[in-house]
């Protein structure tokens, strides 16, 4: 019996959520049954779900994955790079990932994984957005809370249009966005 | 027999379309059955089928009224109260929005339906960008195309936070949009 070391469990998982991401963009929520989960892993049912719970547990890790990769794109680079990074995103993952989201709003289940995910993602953005204001970097006649706001509502209805397949010009939506947030002359 | 009168006719329809949006919010699309769209529009099927063809149809008009509207107070109130027009708007109903169109993008019937209606505002709102840039009103160093994109992913975005039910300063929203497409001093 081969020894299982935490660097096979480790790509194990990664496996696993790279095929789930496949199969939800693919054929949606709903659409991704077990039997799509295991042809897109490579895996079977057993050993999917003795690595997540169920297929809820799936999504919320994959939304929480790009939430931590988008944390880690604005604490490394820059807003700027978090535009970039949304507009080369796969459409139709980010059209399941909006859809899925919005329909679990009222599932208990999915919140109470989600949050618990989140709670450690929110704070290190507003933190973030924080210390550019006090850096001088963000203008500051307004909360840099609200300055985080409005960002993230510029980086989510940009995922909306790729996930629409609508066109836009990412460089001068990062002119924009910059010169809203910018200290004031 | 009462005679019905144009006025009957659209009085009707719009009752339909205001039970069906009721029915959309509080029980999610598929949710929404034909036994809870009679109940909400007060109504039987064989009057709610006889002004729209299905479900989908209802469902599009809806979507349609809703790019109306938006336009509307866009060509008449300006971008700003479009932003507190979306901050006002019912959380529920804009969550099965967003999640329904993101989840119909591979249905034609939906996309044929939808295209045809919104071929009407989308020229429109575009002009409405061009013309106030032609006026001054608007920075001329990046398209007016680009400034409207801009512009509706703020919007998007704000409308993706109230169907998630987080909050935002919605004036200091409007500051911040304004300061992005403003011309440059």
């Amino acid at each position: 019996m081969p020894k299982v070391t935490p660097e096979h469990l480790e790509a194990r998982r990664a496996q696993i959520l790279e095929g789930a991401r496949r199969a939800f963009a693919d054929h949606g929520y709903e659409g991704a049954t077990v039997a799509k989960l295991e042809e897109a892993t490579g895996l079977s049912r057993g050993a999917i779900f003795h690595y997540f719970e169920n297929k809820n547990d799936l999504f919320v890790e994959l939304a929480m994955e790009m939430n931590t990769r988008f944390g880690d794109i604005l604490f490394e680079n820059g807003l700027e790079d978090a535009l970039r990074a949304i507009a080369s995103e796969n459409p139709e993952w980010l059209a399941v990932l909006i859809e899925t989201e919005s329909r679990m709003r009222h599932d208990e289940d999915f919140l109470t994984r989600f949050e618990a995910r989140a709670a450690a993602v929110g704070p290190r953005i507003r933190n973030w957005f924080e210390e550019r204001q006090a850096d001088g970097m963000l203008r500051d006649d307004v909360s840099s809370v609200e300055i985080g706001r409005f960002a993230s509502s510029v980086i989510n209805g940009l995922a909306l249009r790729v996930a629409s397949g609508d066109p836009f010009d990412v460089e001068v939506m990062i002119r924009l966005l910059n010169d809203a947030v910018a200290p004031r002359p």
